[in-house]
């Protein structure tokens, strides 16, 4: 019976029992940064399952690393351990923190605002600042702009693959969060803004709620949407409908995207584009129920 | 004995003992909507082999998502579940299916044409419609415009890990088959068109057999490629090797390409560009053997 | 207890007990290429693990792939099996063979350069030539422009999975090596020259060493940057600090890179673009001590 154990154990060790872990960067894939990562994690724990969010977060751009995390969390296992480096002050004075989230997973990152969304949605119970004297990847210590690899990676896989501890990382410390705006909501209209575009296919995200209750499918709403220069780039009333198709090609629409927030999109083609429109706190989106008809 | 037993199941259990799980979309890698669909393939089944065909499909191009299945399932092992998600028509009424191929794949897609070329060529031996009020994701209810997460890697994972059998999917259907031309085959010429680009080293793959009998190693062809607009792009005599480098950098050859049809590019440039020719059923090429010198 | 052994090694086979199989590429990801690969590694190794070093590679830059592979190997495992394939002269006479590395990591590719670095870094300890007639992709002899998948992915696959020896790949060969330009090292200046960008953030590596004696941190260097063209494109004094937030936003940094070498950037932005540098052996790196103030 022993070897049995032992067989288990042995297939446990080199194929890693615990959860997977998940790489987020803005480091693009033309070069060889994330195969760098990887193969620290691999060298921690052979079998570990590694995957990845995305690494074409736009250079530095920390709010959108906060963002990806936040909409993709909970459809991944309660033992994942994301790896977030968006990391503008690499080599500084930023901690290293390791986040505990309320379902959870881990995240390892610096503790420079990309907790922030996390924190507000899913919950954040404990964050621990990571004691760089122990967890460094061995031999790197020459090294000041690659924490990515020298420090993210390996204490990323050390967790995935239970060999070391939450509480093990480090100190307790709090998550350092941005200042972003809160959506007005009022029964007659929303006010809110474009925290991201569904970039790919050029869909308009607002961070306007679903549940508004003025939202009845099938109804005409007037959207305006101003830029952070103050100028008008779309004024129009949209069909609120459920998907894409319920509209003709090229029409407007407003439906509920995968993240439960009002979005604005063309069928088949790209709203972003033909009108012109970028994301960011600067960015106002007006929903404004229509008066009823004699 | 049973410890062992025990043992093995639970290793079995954790890293999947079923066939990969392959993806392919237009969604791009730059957001989280692959990352969001891996995890819940990994909620089924935590060590689930995920791998990717592609997410670069241009946006909404069903025949190009049928064309890249075609070219790559046959390299795959039997039980890999293939999931495409190229869908125009999400939310919509169209269908989505499990599609099971005569090497005994599965195809799991919205049924909108995607299966069009496996259809005819290693051969769909069954089909049946998804069963959504079964097999969803739980609580993806009020989302509309994401299926690629809430239903296809859903029931993918599902098929993959074996926790769902293909007859246990739906109601038996037929596929949705696009329309497309075949080429024309004479002794002496051929005409046909260009179903997609060697995109990334823009050769020109056309869909004319290569096992034509006029086709000779080292003897030349008269070439002509005709844009959508009726105009000329090229036309001159290329001669036909095996491979780029049996002509001068920058030379035009006539090839065998990896799925056996004839296709024709320059020896470390790019065809595509040079002549600015692109791909659909619109690009006809016309391939004539010279008459014999006196 | 044989039970135990039987079901360990059932599940051995099935996840693969030996190392990662490693793809390096020049295909994009935008078609089916690197799928194709993947597919023809699974069917040898269902458990495979298969990873991606990069598939952006510049088209036929032999000797980009070089250097992304010398940058990475070690911090990979020492059982990893490296496939690359940047192959200008696909299905010409050029070999096809793998290298042993001397921390015992292998390495598939074509003659053709491509283990230049690696020789001349960690070590090439034994190359064969892969004898095509034994351990060719069964059934693929009649392609010859995808050794990609018809060849270096079969092969690699069989030696990560421990089903091909190093020794019975086949007779042993000599590795091609390119030339390239050392740097010259002098108490008060060195000279190289910019074998790589760290494309994704614009900054400019060198191949200078970054143990030069003269190097202090917190000090000014004189820092010259002369295109192929003999054209100069940046001439300043630069201060040497460990990261790029040591300096002010938009500023310049000399530092001391991922490995190893010295570096030069703008904290936040892209020294790349906006000197218009790029990289090659054509490109002349200058960095002089400054004579001290009186």
């Amino acid at each position: 019976m022993r070897l049995a154990y032992a067989a288990a154990a042995l297939l446990l060790s080199v194929h890693g029992a615990a959860g997977p872990l998940v790489l987020q960067t803005d480091f693009g894939l033309e070069d060889h940064a994330v195969a760098a990562m990887r193969g620290v994690a691999r060298r921690v724990a052979p079998g570990l399952v590694v995957d990845d969010l995305t690494h074409e977060i736009p250079a530095f751009d920390i709010w959108q690393a906060a963002y990806r995390l936040h909409a993709v969390v909970n459809y991944w296992p309660s033992d994942t351990v994301f790896v977030s480096v968006v990391d503008p002050g690499v080599g500084s004075d930023r901690e290293s923190v390791v986040a505990r989230l309320a379902n959870g997973q881990l995240v390892v990152t610096p503790n420079n605002g990309t907790l922030t969304l996390l924190h507000d949605g899913v919950g954040v119970v404990a964050v621990r600042r990571i004691d760089e004297s122990k967890h460094r990847l061995p031999g790197s210590e020459r090294s000041h702009t690659f924490h990515g690899r020298d420090l993210y990676a390996h204490v990323g896989a050390l967790l995935a693959s239970g060999k070391l501890r939450f509480e093990e990382a480090g100190e307790a410390t709090q998550a350092v969060r941005l200042d972003y705006q809160r959506p007005t909501i009022e029964a007659n209209r929303l006010v809110g803004n474009i925290p991201v575009l569904d970039v790919h296919f050029g869909n308009i995200w607002t961070n306007l709620p679903a549940d508004w209750k003025a939202l009845t499918l099938g109804v005409r709403y007037r959207v305006t949407i101003t830029g952070p220069d103050g100028a008008r780039r779309f004024a129009d009333d949209v069909p609120f409908a459920r998907t894409f198709a319920d509209v003709g090609m090229g029409e407007a629409v407003l439906y509920v995207n995968s993240v439960g927030k009002i979005a604005v999109a063309l069928n088949q083609a790209s709203f972003a584009e033909r009108f012109d429109i970028a994301s960011g706190p600067g960015w106002r989106v007006l929903v404004e129920a229509l008066p009823a008809l004699e």
